[in-house]
Formats: structure tokens, sequence, C-alpha cells
């Protein structure tokens, strides 16, 4: 049964970089990545399908039915967080890889008159470095295929122990030449990672479209001194002040509605990160995200003044730097209709809902039509070992996954144009 | 002229592991270090002195006058913090060379009636990691010297990347195995790193006390999750505690008089440090310093209460444990006034002065009868860049270190008694 098979290659996949904890630690292009990128092309080879890696590390199963014709890319990612979940991309291109094999098979079974006209080739994707915990910004190699970043830029961004994109992915064996498959359109399937499926009991989400996200770069300069000999009055501690940038990134959604907006402080980096020693400067990176970019800027606005008033009181320079301003992004309708007449077919609730998260879909959906599903996570969490979705609700997925494909290479959402 | 001559040694020791803003990067057993030690021992090797590296990497450059006779050691340490201050410590090392060879001079080109009877042989010694900085705890070798710490339990202390102290020492060269030589007393001079001498125009500080201290090891708990999927009501974010613990430690001195106890955090370290994942784990070392215990216990007291608070309120777990506790010492009556007469024979203004800082002075009065001497500090800040000491102020002080040293190989305080 092809669920079952569905399911032994999901788990399966689960115990490259396994933690103790039911987790995954799978980041870009270290040995784990590279584990279930190998399974990745022995699950094509072993098909006759041909592989290809780019040289941004992406990777494309291609099963060609037209030679020479575009193609319908279906995936997502295989590299996770540090101690990250299982489900969060891996579930995406796993059940892609069986979609893929079921539409083939039907198709390459048909007799003509079932499939009806094939318009397009499919390919499965593995993105390069969604997560963008090791190397920033994330969604970095679907970016790339889209014209969004500049692969020459993306290849030298170094993690923190100064290893480059380039020769993370050399290092691996996955710093490819090969060329890009044309795309005609994109579809993607990948857990919530919210609890709004979990809470009204509905199989599949329609996402419509994508919170607008934008990130502070945020450098506090104090100075270096000795914890005991100096004096607390002379000291200019860029810890205390810092301390007080994160409380004011997550106080400031106070000025909101409840969940209008979200913020978090993430990345945080100390120096010297002596324990006898007053710290001379913290990095960090606070990130917010709406539905609504003028509640975006309000905040923004809100915070750069707040951060004013801690650097003179503490007698400190802030530096703080916008980037990686995501707008809002709407998939198009053609491609959430598609959605809900996938899952009537198959009797699945379905129920359009927007994207907090940033996903691949998001800049394939900047150059072709594209279609984003949601399963339910169990109790919303991710990026965490106790994310969960349920055996059921994944095979559910890879159903409706493939009724999107199967219309998708028929033709589908080709008369849509991009935004 | 010899003062002359020590400058030149001291401006030239400031050349290892410099920093492009005048200070010097060279923390214990790294490349720079071994620099430094180099140096340290061709300056022995030049005058005949026998040189020891003992098996925690103390470096000894023995001045026999009576064989087989115990040592007053002299000396202080060559490593510094990361991006630390060139005076911390190695002035104490060079000016002990030198005054040594000033004492060595002046006792074997006398005839016997300027220099009274020489009871003791004189040692230099650059102790190994007093700063802490890459292996904690500080004040290593010394401690180890003094029987204060197990050398093998510090040995097998690891820095941030995984080397140990062992490893360290035998990759530059310098894990040792010669006897040490025993010890009847010791003497350190040392940069302030206060601004008490400098604000009273004060030419050597005679130290009667160090201040208690203590750290705090903190670790809090909370959980990984996504920035953006994750609501606010459902995270369980450990830096936003971590802040609020930061801001506590600092405050904690308000409830004090002006500093009758100084606080801060100075390593920080935040888990998984992914811009886009709410942080699951951040440690912190918190240190609390006075010279009062009853004021460091109140003050702990007052932040377990207070972080329990937070923990609770953040519905996180928070683990405080208290580590690196060191008592009041008081210097003996006799050393200071050694000190005071030595000055008074130079000419030298001087007052009696409490140590905030830890030195390596420190164990060592726990074992032998121990003189410390502080020059003033421009601006009292140390362990940054801009750390200073005028020439004038540096070369008063080799003098100060001559004649105490002059005294003890003479036997003044041989007859005191070790608390």
């Amino acid at each position: 049964m092809s669920a079952t098979a569905f399911l032994a290659d999901f788990h399966h996949v689960a115990t490259f970089g396994a933690t103790e904890n039911q987790g995954v630690d799978r980041q870009a292009a270290t040995p784990e990545d590279k584990l279930s990128r190998d399974w990745f092309a022995a699950f094509a080879a072993q098909r006759g399908w041909e592989l290809r890696v780019d040289s941004i590390g992406n990777m494309f199963a291609l099963v060609e039915f037209i030679p020479g014709a575009p193609y319908i890319l279906i995936g997502s990612h295989l590299d996770s967080q540090p101690l990250g979940g299982r489900f969060d991309g891996a579930y995406g291109v796993i059940a892609a890889l069986h979609a893929a094999e079921r539409v083939e098979q039907r198709i390459k079974g048909s007799t003509g008159t079932d499939s009806g006209e094939v318009r397009y080739n499919l390919a499965v994707v593995n993105w390069f470095n969604e997560e963008g915990g090791r190397f920033a910004p994330s969604i970095m190699g679907s970016s790339v295929f889209a014209g969004l970043m500049d692969e020459d830029e993306m290849l030298a961004v170094r993690d923190l122990s100064g290893v480059s994109v380039a020769e993370a992915l050399a290092e691996i064996g996955y710093r490819g030449t090969d060329p890009r498959p044309q795309a005609a359109g994109y579809a993607e399937i990948h857990i919530e990672q919210g609890r709004i499926l979990e809470r009204e009991g509905i199989a599949l989400g329609a996402v419509d479209y994508s919170w607008y996200t934008q990130k502070l770069d945020i450098e506090v300069l104090g100075e270096q001194s000795h914890t005991g000999a100096t004096a607390m009055a002379d000291r200019r501690d860029a810890l205390v002040a810092a301390s007080k940038v994160v409380l004011l990134v997550h106080d400031v959604v106070g000025q909101f509605e409840d969940e209008a907006i979200v913020s978090s402080v993430g990345r945080f980096t100390v120096e010297p990160n002596s324990p006898i020693v007053v710290p001379r400067r913290v990095h960090l990176v606070a990130d917010l995200r709406s539905a609504s970019p003028e509640i975006v800027a309000a905040a923004r606005s809100s915070l750069l003044a707040d951060i004013a008033k801690v650097a003179e009181a503490h007698d400190i320079r802030i530096n703080v730097r916008d980037f990686d301003i995501r707008d809002i992004q709407r998939f198009p309708q053609a491609g959430i209709e598609l959605t809900q007449k996938v899952a009537a077919d198959l009797g699945l609730s379905v129920r359009p809902i927007r994207t907090m998260a940033g996903h691949d879909s998001v800049p394939m959906n900047r150059i072709v039509p594209t279609v984003m599903m949601f399963i339910p996570s169990v109790d919303g969490v991710s990026h965490c070992e106790r994310e969960f979705s349920t055996d059921e609700d994944m095979v559910a997925g890879v159903d409706a996954l493939t009724g999107v494909a199967w219309e998708m290479v028929h033709g589908a959402l080709a008369a849509e144009t991009v935004a």
C-alpha cells in the first residue's frame, strides 16, 4: 500500500541527524544534511528519474512525460533547525516524492482517456537551506532560483565558524553544476506550525497569503571592563542595554491587538563572553511579523524610539539596521480553489489559512503560479523536538498533493498570471 | 639606565598579541601567550637563571643566592582577556624580572656589609591563566600551586571549542614537568584597575584585603519554537526570561549603599541562537563582589527570590548554582608596613587599599606571607584596550617592588604566620 511506503520512508528519513528527544538536527550542508540528500538521490535513481543539483545546492528529481516541456515543481526542504522537528520541510519533500511516483504510475499506466492531455513534466525539489539557522538569510535556495537573492552573494555567506556556503556545499559533495529545470508552476505541502487546523478539526489548509515580515539587525556597543574592579557608575555594559532591547522587542506586541503581530529575538551573541568581563558588544536579530505591514511599521517606529532612549540612558551606541523585509504575498485564487476541489474529491475538510512563517513557496509564487497547503500540527509547536503531526494527517496530505500535482501537470493554473 | 630598559621591555611585550586599539589579546595557552612565554624564557636564559615550567604551565625563573634555600616568589601573569589591556598582569611580571635583576646585581656586587644576611633565593613567576577568559575558573595556575584547586581537574577544563587545558599547554610546548620551587614568601605589583589612587594622586597602594566574591551559574530552560508561526501566548522564550535575570543582577546593587557591592553578567550564551527560532536555553554567569560577605549573601537571597518569580511568570525552569566563592583575604599587616617603609625610602606616597578584583596574590597569601601593591590606573578602567598607566607610575612601581623583594630575601616577613 502506498500510504505504508510513504510512512516507512518518512520515519526512515527522520533517523538522519536524529536527536535524543524525537527531533532532528540536520542543518544546511552538514554531514546530516548530506545523509538526507543521498537518500533523496537514491529514491530518484531507483525510479530512473534524472537527478540535477544546481550551483546553490538545490536538488531536482525529474519525472519526464513530454521531452522539452517545462516542469511543475513540487517539494520543500530536508534541512532543519538545530534540534528541530522531523516534520518541518522533510514532510513536504517525502510527500512530493511519493506524489510524483503516483502521478507517474497513473500517467504511464493509463490508456490515454484517463489522463487527459499532459502539458508539463514533473520535478521533485529539495531546496537548499530553507531554515537559515546556520547560514542567514533563510529560504536561500528557492530565493536564488526565483532570482530574488544573488547567487554569488549567497555562496559567500559564512556560518559562525567562518565556513562559506560554497565551501560547505563542496565539502558534502552537493555544489552542483547542472542546469535548473524551467518551472511552469509550484506546489508545496507543509505542517501548519500553528494550531488553527488542529483547533477546528480541519484536515487541510489552503494558504491564501503570507504575513509581512521584517528583521532588525541590532548592534549594542558598550565598553569592556573588569567585572570586579570597575565601579558600577563607570561601566557601559552592553549586555544590560541589550537585555532591555530584548524586553522592548517582546513587549511591543502589547501595543496591538492579541496576536496581530509576533516578535522575537532568536540570535543574541555577547562579546567577549568572559565571566569576569563587562561585555563590550552584543549583536542581536529581532524578528517582526504581521498580516499588516502598517502594524509592523508602527512596531518598528516604536522600537526605534525606545531603543534610542536605552542608548542614551546607558551612554552606549546602538546601531539598528532593517533587513530581510518580506512583503505580503497572495497565492493565486485559482490555486486555493484547486486545493478545495481536490480536498472535496478526497472527502477532506479544508479552509483558507494564512502563513506566519516563511516558506519556499513564497519566492516561487513570485515567478510561477503556486499552490501552498498545510496539514495540522499537534499543539501548534514547531522548530523544536516535540513538533508533531499524525500519520493519518500526513497520509491525507500526500493524497491531496498527488491530486494537485496531477491537475497541474494537466494544465490547471496554466492560465494564471503571476503577480 | 634601568628604567629605560624596563620600559623598552614592557612596550616590547605589548606587541605580542597586540590589537588595533593599543590593547592585547593574549588568552591563556594561545599562540600569542606562547610568544610572551618565549620572551620570558629568553630573559631568564640571557641572565643565566634556571627556568622551570610546572605541570599546570606556571613558569619560574630562579635567581639563586643560597643553594637549597626556599624562594621568595615575585611576579604576576602574562595572559590577558580577549581584547584586554597591555598592563594587567604583564606589568607585574616584567617589573618582577627587572626587580630580580637589580636585587641580584646588588647582592652579587656587594661587599657583604651592604646587603646584610641573605636568607632566601628569589624567583620570578609567570602564573598560568590568571584571567580565566578561555578556561574557567580564573587564577588557575597560582591556585593549583597553593593547593586550592585540584591540578587534574584543572587540566581537564575545556574551552568553548572543546580544547582542554592539558591539550592547549602541550600544543604551545608549556606543559612542563619541572618541580615547583619551595616558596617562603610572595610579592606582586599590579595596576589598581580602579580610580582611587588616581583620584587622590597617590603613587602606591598597599593592599590590605581582597573583596568577598561569588558567582552564580544560571541556566534558563524554555522551549524552542518558530519565531513566526508560534503564537506569543504559546511561547516559553528562554531569552526573554534570561534578559530579566540580567536586569535583576544589575539592579540588585541598588538595594545597598553606593558601590558597596558590584554585580555583573559577563558570560551569556543562547541556544540554538538562530534568527528564526525562539531560544530554548540561556546559560549565564553572574558575578557578585563586596567587602562584606553579608551584603553578598543578602543580594544573593534577593536574586534567588526574584529569579524564582521570573521562572514562574514565564512557566520556565531556571536552575541557579553557587560557585567560585572566594572569601575575604587579609594580607599580613607586616607586609603593608613593609610597603609603607619602602615607599618612604623612595619618596613615594602610599595608602592602604582594598582589591575588588582577584589576583594571584590571593591564593599565595593562603600559604606564605604575601605583599600586594598597586600603581594607579588612568580613568580606573581595565580588561579593555584603553586600560592605561603612565611610564612614570610604572617605573616608580618597579623601584618599590625591588625594595620589597630586597627586604624579603633578607628575611622581612619571615616571622609572619600564615592565616
